[in-house]
């Protein structure tokens, strides 16, 4: 005998299948969700499927938008000269939030991954090489510190290297506020390697 | 300038109002759902409108069901003698998952709370007593052991006493396997109380 109708069971595996939540997440959830009204339930599921059919990238970077050019993009003050590489859509929200880059964004929708069977083909890299002319003296590549988002990075430097651009990598080293005595070898490493020195 | 296309902050507003979703999972979740083709997006959103649209509640325990007798109520088998009064319907399964229960059940949809202005009227406790006739013998409260599920376990226990029927709680102490050198206080102290004869 089922423990809940069909229709709820169905909900709560739905749920499940989110990255994140557990079965007992998607139960409370669901459960929630259940206790809303009709009109509340139906706005929610709307807004899944509007999200879904409105979502474009934009044709430049890459980023998800709902317009063909995205706002950064279509920005004549945002700086066309540099490039900052990203993995994520989500990346390119934390950099805006830290106020320090005012170029425009690249974004790859992934990283190269030999392991999870991603080519450089399955990312947006092609894009990336169609962006690079005169115009453009920089680009920063902020793909995570991973065993993927080093590969990339490197394949990135190596793709763009005829093209007579500047590829950077963005720093790694302690956090700011971070205690030596609590950071780990491999950042700690990276913060020794990478020292600047102090004019 | 919004960070996300609007219908993107919108899905991310919707995921980040349900219960233990907080505004990096929602972002998480949202981003995993455009991910999925529109054929999944959509499936995913009629399941919640449809679960909520067959939804009802058993008229007898007032369990979510979509039928209108539930298949425990309508279970021959199951003993109409005891009725287990519980808050939640997932409280319902988790009683059914230790396989000790065989009889009835009745779902309140909540506790009384003062200060949360859950009254006694705003639970299924009328429901109750309309069960309480002469062929059932016990109702065993199993309400959370909170200040709530424990008001709510005595306000049943007075108003069914006129009644005829035992009215009993289910046993809190410490847990199978749990260890007294890590058990709270107040566990303890139920514990203690609550200690039966070893025959």
């Amino acid at each position: 005998m089922p423990l809940y109708s069909e229709s709820v069971t169905k909900l709560i595996e739905k749920f499940s299948s989110l990255p994140g939540v557990g079965k007992k997440s998607a139960q409370r959830v669901a459960f929630h969700l259940l206790g809303l009204s009709e009109a509340e339930v139906e706005d929610f599921a709307a807004t899944m499927v509007e999200a879904k059919k409105t979502l474009c990238f934009c044709k430049i970077c890459q980023n998800m938008s709902d317009k063909e050019i995205c706002d950064i993009c279509a920005n004549p003050a945002r700086d066309a000269s540099v490039i900052c590489v990203v993995e994520d859509p989500r990346d390119v929200v934390s950099i805006e939030r830290s106020l320090e880059f005012h170029g425009r964004y690249h974004v790859l929708h992934g990283v190269i991954s030999p392991s999870k069977n991603v080519r450089p083909d399955d990312i947006r890299l092609k894009e990336l090489v169609t962006r690079i002319d005169g115009s453009v003296k920089e680009v920063i590549v902020a793909t995570n510190l991973t065993v993927e988002g080093e590969t990339t990075a490197m394949y990135i430097a190596k793709l763009l290297a005829p093209l007579g651009v500047t590829v950077s990598r963005i720093a790694h080293g302690l956090p700011v506020g971070g205690d030596i005595v609590y950071a780990d070898e491999i950042t700690l490493a990276r913060a020794i390697s990478g020292r600047t020195k102090i004019s």
